[in-house]
C-alpha cells in the first residue's frame, strides 16, 4: 500500500501518456483534474492486486469517445459518481476500490480523481498496459470476463445501464450511445472481482507508469537522454527521428482517425515515416519497412524533452522521436492479436512482434 | 377483479386497435401472441385500479418502434421477461402487476401475454386512452411522473435500463437505441405506485375496448350498424365516408409517417379527406375544413364491418367510415395539448374540440 501525492501524479500522467500511444487523452487535463481530486480530499491511497480480497468487487471509470472532443468538454465530476452509485444499486453490493482500464492521459487519470473524491483505494491494475479504441480490447476481455453490466452517464444527467450478450455488442451499443451524447461520456465498466485482477489484469502499471513520468522529469537534471531512460524502464528500441511534415486527423464515428507522416533526420534521413491512428497509434511504416504495429505500442516523443505527444498534439514541424514498446505477451495470443492486431483495424499485414521487425530493420 | 379468456381477447384486440387511431401495431399478430399465451398459461386476471395497493410497484410493459417493423420482427416473449427482471433487480422490490402503456393492436396485447406467462394481474388502465407515437405522450407525463428507470431489450438479448433527466431525453435516447438495435424493441416503463395510477391513468381502458370489440362482433348478427355501435360506446362521430385513393406511407427515424386521401362517397361527394400520421392518425382535413386534429382520436373503419383499419393496412381502394372520438379531459389541459397537439406534431393548426369542429363542419 503506498498513497499518491501531487508529484506522483504529475509523474504517472506524463508515464501514462506515453503509454497511451498517442491516445487516452490529454495528459494535461487529466492531470489537473486529479489534482484538484487530491488537493479537495487528500492524497490516494493505492493498493496493489495482491492486496485485494478475491471477491471483492472492483469497477474501473474513464471516458469513452473520442480525446478531441475531451479536450472541450470535460466531465463535471458528479457522472463518474452517478456510474458507481447505479452500478452499485443494481450489483446489491459495495465497490471496493477502483482502476484504470488502460494507460493514458484521461483515462489513468480520471479514475484517480474519482478514488480521491469517494474515498476509495485505486488498484495498480489495467487492462492493457496501452492504450486501445475499443471496449472489448482488454486482457480482460482475452479471458472471457464480461464489459457488462456497465454504466454510461453524459454530462447533462442521463445514465444508461447496458447488459449485453458480449462485449463486441457493448462496445457497438456504447459508442452509438456515446456519439449520441455529443461525443464522450463517463463510464463504468468490466465489474470485477479481486480474483478476475490477480488472473487477467496487467499488474503494477501505475508503478511503471511513475517511473517513466520520474525518469523523463529527472533527465535535464542528471544530465541524461530522458530517451534512454525511457527505452530502459520498458525495453523499447528507438524506431525513427524526424520533424512531423504531414497531419491528417478527422473526427468520424465517435474516433480520433488520422495518418501522420514525419520525414527522417540523422541516422534515418531520406526516409519518411507514416504513422496510421484511431485514437492510438497503431501502425508505423516507411516506404521500404513496417517499423512496428499494433498491439505493439508506438509512442512519439519530443526530441528534446522526452516527453510523450499525443495525436491531437502533433503539430506540423515538430522533431520527434518515435519509440517502439513490446505489448504484454497476453497480447500476443492468437485472441489478443485476434482482438487488437493489424487486420482487427483493416490494415492487410501480419502481425509481427517488435523485436523481430527491429532485427529486420537493421539487418534491411 | 375478473378474467380474460379467448374471447375477451378477441374483443379486447379489436376495440384496441380502434382506439390505436391507426397505430400501435398489427392487432391480428398482438392477438396471436396473447391467444398463445393464455392457451399455455391459462386466462388472465384483470384488476381495477381501485383493487391496487396505493404503494404496489405496476410496471406498463410494451414495445418501441415503427408498427411497420414490428410486423416482420415479432418479439421472442423472453424480452419481456428480461426488461421485468432487470427493473425488479434495480429497484430492489417485486413487481405486483402490467398494464399496458396505450391503447393499440400490439401495446394493448403484450402486457396481456406477458402478464399470463409471468402471473402476473393486468390492471384496467394505461396512459393514453388511444395510441400515441413517443414515450411523454402519457397522462402520467402531465403529472410529471418519470419515465425511468426503464428498460429496453432486443430480440438478440442486449438490454438497456435507462435513467433520464426528463422524460424527453427518454424519449430521444431510447428512440435512438431502437433504431440501432433494428427498429423495435421491448420496453418496461413507466414504473409508477398503485397511488400514481388512480391519479393519474385513464381507468377502465381495457373494459371500453371489450365492449368496442364485442358490439362490432356482435352487431352483423344482431343486425345494426357497427358503426353507430362504437359512436354509441365513444360518444364519437361520423366524419367522412369514402374511398381511399392514394397511399404515401415510408418508415423514417423510427416512424411510420405517411399520408392517406380518402375520396368521398353518399354525403361527402365531391370532397377528398385527407388523414396525415405519424404511427397514429394525427390530423384529418378537407379542402375546405379541418376535420379532427390530436390529441382528438381519429379512427379508420371498414364501412362493411367496422373494423379498425390500421396506417399499414390502409389499401387503395378500401372503402372506408372516418371516425372521431373527443379524447380523454386530460389531453385537453394546457400541457396535455402542448404535449401531444398539432403544433408538437408540426402542424400549424391551433388545437380544436372536435364536438366544436364537428358542429362548424354541419353548419359550413
Amino acid at each position: 500500500m503506498r498513497y499518491l501525492g501531487k508529484q506522483e501524479i504529475e509523474d504517472i500522467a506524463v508515464g501514462a501518456a506515453l503509454l497511451g500511444t498517442g491516445g487516452g487523452g490529454d495528459p494535461y487535463i487529466g492531470k489537473l483534474m486529479a489534482l484538484q481530486a487530491i488537493e479537495e480530499c487528500g492524497p490516494i491511497q493505492v493498493l496493489s492486486v495482491d492486496e485485494i480480497p478475491d471477491d471483492a468487487l472492483v469497477v474501473p471509470s474513464g471516458m469513452m469517445g473520442a480525446p478531441t472532443v475531451m479536450v472541450e468538454k470535460a466531465p463535471s465530476g458528479d457522472e463518474a459518481f452517478k456510474t458507481f452509485e447505479i452500478l452499485e444499486k443494481y450489483l446489491g453490493k459495495k465497490i471496493y476500490a477502483t482502476m484504470p482500464i488502460e494507460a493514458g492521459g484521461i483515462n489513468s487519470m480520471l479514475p484517480l480523481a474519482l478514488a480521491a473524491r469517494l474515498g476509495l483505494p485505486v488498484v495498480d491494475v489495467d487492462g492493457m498496459g496501452r492504450a486501445f479504441p475499443e471496449l472489448q480490447m482488454v486482457t480482460f476481455y482475452l479471458d472471457g470476463i464480461s464489459a457488462t453490466p456497465m454504466v454510461i452517464a453524459d454530462e447533462k444527467g442521463n445514465t444508461t445501464l447496458l447488459n449485453t450478450i458480449d462485449n463486441l455488442w457493448a462496445e457497438r451499443i456504447a459508442r452509438n450511445a456515446t456519439i449520441q451524447k455529443g461525443g464522450s461520456v463517463m463510464m463504468a465498466i468490466y465489474p470485477m472481482t479481486g480474483r478476475n485482477l490477480k488472473d487477467s489484469g496487467i499488474h503494477d502499471i501505475l508503478q511503471l507508469e511513475e517511473e517513466i513520468g520520474r525518469s523523463i522529469r529527472l533527465a535535464k537534471q542528471n544530465n541524461v537522454d530522458p530517451i534512454r531512460e525511457v527505452l530502459a524502464l520498458t525495453n523499447g528500441f528507438e524506431l525513427f527521428k524526424g520533424k512531423v511534415v504531414d497531419v491528417n486527423r478527422k473526427t468520424e464515428t465517435g474516433f480520433a482517425r488520422g495518418t501522420a507522416k514525419i520525414e527522417g533526420m540523422l541516422d534515418y534521413k531520406g526516409e519518411t515515416l507514416e504513422l496510421r491512428f484511431q485514437n492510438e497509434h497503431l501502425i508505423a511504416q516507411t516506404e521500404n519497412r513496417l517499423v512496428c504495429v499494433t498491439p505493439d505500442l508506438i509512442a512519439v516523443l519530443d526530441a528534446e524533452t522526452g516527453l510523450p505527444i499525443t495525436t491531437e498534439g502533433l503539430r506540423y514541424g515538430a522533431r520527434c522521436v518515435v519509440v517502439g514498446i513490446p505489448c504484454h505477451p497476453k497480447w500476443r495470443t492468437e485472441k489478443g492479436i485476434e482482438t487488437c492486431g493489424p487486420k482487427y483495424f483493416g490494415y492487410e499485414v501480419e502481425y509481427t512482434p517488435l523485436e523481430e521487425l527491429v532485427k529486420k530493420g537493421v539487418n534491411a
